[in-house]
């Protein structure tokens, strides 16, 4: 199954993150390489991949954050600041043609840039942070707690009711575009227990035997997506129009059609990189 | 298969969270009940269940927590400050003893406790935060910044090699005990990716299909730990001594007699309500 956002292929080289030596040794390489952003996009070379340039275009190398190894290429990408209005979603228009291993590599920074902008100080004191184990974690200067990237769960899904799948559509959906519902996993539920809990919330049914299908990063900001499929007890559906526009039942028929992108789908199925993509895929038999 | 810290059984009632005029109705129903804790832990009562008591034990509103409902009868939390030392593992000794259900909904309140008591000033920031959706959530008194509380995943483990599984112990564990590797998923990784991440990292093994078996929410303080089983390339293991004191292969007999508590078996297993417990029983036959 192909997966959005998976297949980076680098090592990330945990070992060498707390040795600061050896991170100013592969920063200081020939071979050092760092990730082109504009904001928080990647800039794209003239073949359409990831762009790289020279270490020596960063001012301070407390700014970088290393990203592992790509066979004996040390990998930086530059921590920045975030200014209001730099997440101007163009990226989705480019993501379909990016190459799947530097859209991971790409994801994986992007996440980790805007977690260190949320974590500029510290929760529990309130005072300042600073970056250590090279861009993987910040730490308070006044308390001296340990801040490690948040990566946060969430389940996404399909409930099957007698060979057809509940689709929604969120308000801020392009036109006709309706996909698996979503939602946060709590603290003290299960995945199963958050698939369950998700369903029944926002669309008003009750599932048993959910199965986990296949899983995704995500880095708008930074989710884990968690793809499961569950079945519905009944079609009778309550709608949770806070969450949702709408909500319906599709056909195999009706869900291979929109990932065909046939005129006559449907509904406009979400795009390649999404796991939603993936999991329908998987369902109407044709990437399982 | 039975999943420790899952299965509470109520209903979070989401829907109220928001409803600050319905959370003070609930909270002052004379069917609501207050969880009684000691620092962090649960008190039982005589039979052994969660002690309960009414919502004039606390002082503020504002410090409740709004665990959900069961039934009818409306369930909070006190939102308690944790001082140092409140984390005396006393709890570890209860655990086997308590009803299922009492554990899943005990685990939660931890949780909550714990990321209120990680989380009073705003990240990004540095102003304090203050209370709202019911106790699931902060919001920054200065910037606006909603936080929300905080689940960190983390994959759990066995890698399969002919016939035997890989168990590694950590430096903190009672003598004798062996366990399923694990580690957090880091951002821009699928649960997939991690798991061979962690395995290669701490064990020198390479594998190949990794299956998702299970999941359970651990309360000590906020992780979903992710259990899977892998297929390893080889036995021939490259024991990282930073993270593990040993890591060994064990086959179905020694899983066998390890959870059946027999004094020969080759090593002292996880206790029940660990899904490493869960994720070694599906895998010896026992549980699946």
């Amino acid at each position: 199954m192909r997966i959005g956002f998976t297949g980076s292929g680098i090592d990330r080289a945990d070992r060498h993150r707390l040795d600061e030596s050896r991170i100013a040794e592969l920063a200081s390489s020939l071979s050092a390489r760092l990730l082109r952003l504009a904001a928080l996009d990647p800039e794209l070379d003239e073949t359409g991949r990831l762009a790289w340039g020279s270490l020596a275009e960063i001012e301070d190398e407390a700014d970088l954050i290393f990203l592992g190894l790509a066979g004996e290429t040390p990998l930086f990408a530059p921590l920045r600041r975030i200014e209001g209005g730099q997440r101007a979603w163009a990226i989705f228009g480019i993501l379909g043609s990016m190459a799947p291993e530097d859209a991971a590599l790409w994801g994986a920074a992007r996440s980790l840039i805007e977690w260190h902008n949320r974590h500029n100080f510290c929760g529990r004191c309130g005072h300042s942070t600073e970056v250590f184990r090279a861009g993987w974690g910040r730490r308070c200067t006044n308390c001296g707690l340990d801040h490690f990237p948040r990566v946060d769960p969430v389940v996404i899904m399909i409930a099957e009711h007698q060979g057809r799948v509940l689709l929604g559509r969120q308000p801020q959906y392009p036109a006709g575009r309706y996909s698996a519902l979503a939602g946060f996993v709590e603290p003290g539920e299960s995945i199963e227990e958050a698939v369950a809990r998700e369903l029944h919330e926002e669309a008003g049914i009750r599932v048993s035997n959910v199965r986990y299908v296949a899983s995704q990063p995500w880095p708008f900001p930074g989710q884990l997506m968690i793809a499961c499929v569950a079945e519905a007890d009944s079609d009778a559906l309550i709608i949770d129009r806070t969450e949702l526009d709408d909500a319906k039942w599709v056909d195999r028929e009706g869900v291979r059609a929109a990932l065909a992108g046939e005129p006559g789908a449907p509904f406009l199925a979400p795009p390649p990189f999404a796991i939603a993509h993936s999991l329908l895929a998987w369902w109407a038999g044709e990437g399982a």
